[in-house]
């Protein structure tokens, strides 16, 4: 797999070297191709070959949203059948809307994860896409932006905009070999997104290069389109994240972590442990559901009255263990969170980045998690653990591959704490350099075509 | 009464003609008086005459403050008996250190309603001051800020700070005759001081005047000293809010508050209705507690487990009702909250200030509270029912005197949504100017005096 970095494919289509009309066709014969994943990545396609958008700086790239974006007329329905129904949205989401003003062309809306919640990808609704690194074995894309992450890695759409709330962008970026990106929640405005959790949802692009989701990012935002400048990596200390997020790697994993930090040291990066101890803290504070359980049952209350049988079973528990969550316990909650942030503040201080890797696990297969529920709570636990601890800290985390070619993919995490993006956008293209450099990632970042959009 | 602004005082102070020592002598005397109410109005008296502050704003002025603000080395009691022996305070409360560094002299720590829970200000442990307008048939001082107030009343401070969650700054003022101010929250920091209830906590001065309040408003908020200007009355469009906050007024609320309109139409201001249609929604949001009761619970609720028989019952009461509810009932209150909010921007646009009675009634016998939980929970609801409008608004609010000198005391409450602040003291002080012209307020606005202490 070489996909192509956003940046390039927009400077082609500045200098006229390919047309809009034809990426859109391009990317809807990929979707509508009985042979491929379309029917499970997408809930729904736009006939948007026709589109042809004047300018701003993603005129005419072809890219995806998540099934939990508004758009105008439309229900939202967020990978669910129970909401097919629901009343039309009145508008665009606000990201929706700046996406389509810098010259975005929605191709659809991509499955998911019903309602988000679950890290996996399943959905017993609209099918579950198999990852494309090794199809035969139909392996889960990762979730919940499932679809999403198809959508780049089958060339349906050039990129993906999924939404993170316990790690739904940088899980399925991570197990599908692309790059996703969960910013600071309040850099991007979350109105017009079918929420999960308010505390922790946040809204984030999965594409090839760390460029191409700083330049969606930059739009979504509504801050500068100015990419921050690339790290000096000799300038780079990075804080290796000590505690239960190295528990239980897989062996791919462990090996294609180690070697990234091989790289990193290598290539003159200070790079030490870091010991957080208040890590196990988030643990024992969210031991009660967190604030998914009894954020989504507050806001599935009236629904669940009347449709509590059209739900994913698994999704249903999960909201379901918020019913019985107490105001003290959720403001307790509330309470730790802070305590938690405060001193991770102090443990994160003097590091440019903290990585770690995203899951520790490689994509499992399908079918093992469709036929066991405790396959499936087990794998949804350990693919979430790690990229939600940066929901609660209030964070901002990178996923990019750090696989060798032709293994299964593995995300390395660049994260750090609220309001680190800019610093965290430019270590991460630091580190993906090195580690394009020494091989083990699959794409390079074409500064050449970036520099030349930028402008 | 009439007592001396506080920047009448700080102006004699700058220009030596009294000595900040006599001034704090003479407040411990009127608190050291055995024929007094400084017993029941202090809970805690420093030896401050040996202060002789430099320099600052303040300089050199004795002010009392309420029981729950941190005072470095001492427990923090909030009026209760089951704190007295708690960790002792490391810092002062940020407030407390901003207003000893502007040169204010602490004269003490004021009598309160346990942990702030009340609008009354029985405190069945240090027991209840009563009010000065009629001490022969102890009425109350009204509550949570009961000492604030009385100390300001009776010489024993010359300006009070207390914490206002549904109105217990406006409501000691209204009922002692003095000017109360609640700001807009998130202006003051809430660091080091004991929480009713973090979502509508807010912290303001007790004080003679509107101007006096706008200096030690600008003082605790740490921002600019300049006072912003009165408006012109001409100017000023003022809407009389409708709806419960009318209901079941006093013949002297009545009375009093119809004056007042009359004087402020006279002047030329425009006096017109102003129907805010979600005002019903936020009694029934606040049905199972409001935010009080859950936040309170889980503040106590490791305390209850210990000491839950040396709480006053009826405080307890109220803090127990917490207990029950659930966090998606939380959850729903913080989302009807933002829609309320949202409707009151539409509903107040084009206004300068909402006014309506600070309480519907003058305040009662402090015996037939004591005697009766019915008669208790009754005026205790009666005397929250207007202010709390605007903590759940999130808003700012001015209780200033609007009754006949003899006659009981009636507050006029001068609101506005959040950030408000400025306009609420440029167009509250031009109100109390008419009504003090009119004859109907107890004390002038001496601007002479204000322009020079603001130099």
């Amino acid at each position: 797999m070489q996909l192509t970095p956003i940046y390039e494919t927009l400077l082609k289509l500045r200098t006229g070297q390919v047309r809009s009309n034809d990426l859109s066709r391009a990317c809807l014969d990929a979707i509508h191709d009985p042979a491929g994943e379309g029917a499970r990545a997408f809930i729904r396609v736009y006939d948007c070959a026709k589109d042809i958008p004047a300018n701003g700086p993603l005129a005419g790239l072809p890219i995806s949203i998540k099934d939990l974006f508004d758009v105008e007329s439309e229900p939202t329905t967020a990978g669910s059948t129970l909401l097919r129904h629901s009343t039309p949205a009145r508008n665009d989401a606000v990201v929706v809307q700046r996406l389509k003003s810098a010259g975005a062309v929605l191709v659809g809306k991509t499955n998911m994860t019903e309602f988000a919640f679950s890290g996996l990808g399943l959905n017993p609704h609209h099918g579950t896409p198999r990852n494309a690194f090794d199809r035969e074995n139909a392996r889960i894309p990762g979730g919940s932006s499932s679809g999403a992450a198809m959508s780049v890695t089958d060339g349906m759409s050039h990129a993906a905009i999924g939404s993170d709330t316990g790690g739904s962008v940088r899980i399925p970026a991570a197990l599908c070999g692309l790059t996703g990106f969960k910013p600071t929640a309040r850099r991007i405005p979350l109105e017009g997104v079918l929420p999960l959790s308010p505390s922790l949802d946040s809204i984030g692009p999965i594409a090839p290069t760390v460029a191409c989701c700083e330049l969606l990012d930059s739009v979504m935002s509504a801050e500068s389109c100015s990419p921050v400048k690339t790290a000096r990596i000799p300038d780079v200390r990075v804080g290796v994240l000590q505690g239960y997020v190295l528990d239980g790697l897989e062996p791919e994993v462990a090996r294609a972590f180690q070697d990234a930090l091989d790289v990193f040291s290598r290539s003159g990066a200070r790079v030490e442990s870091v010991e957080f101890s208040c890590l196990d803290n988030i643990l024992s504070a969210n031991a009660k559901g967190g604030f998914s359980a009894p954020e989504s049952f507050a806001w599935h209350r009236s629904l669940l009255e009347e449709y509590s049988d059209e739900y994913d079973p698994r999704v249903l528990s999960r909201i379901m263990r918020g019913r019985d969550l107490s105001a003290a316990d959720y403001l307790d909650l509330l309470a730790a969170r802070k305590r938690i942030i405060n001193s991770a503040e102090s443990a994160f201080d003097g590091f440019d980045a903290i990585v770690l890797p995203t899951t520790p696990r490689v994509a499992p297969r399908i079918s093992d998690l469709v036929a066991s529920d405790a396959a499936y709570f087990d794998a949804n636990i350990a693919m979430l653990r790690n990229p939600s601890v940066f929901n609660f800290l209030d964070g901002t985390a990178l996923s990019i591959p750090c696989h060798r070619p032709g293994q299964p993919p593995v995300g390395l995490m660049i994260a750090g704490l609220a309001m680190w993006d800019k610093k965290i956008f430019g270590v991460g293209k630091a580190l993906e350099a090195a580690l394009t450099e020494a091989g083990c990632a699959t794409h390079c970042a074409g500064h050449k075509a970036l520099e030349q959009i930028h402008r």
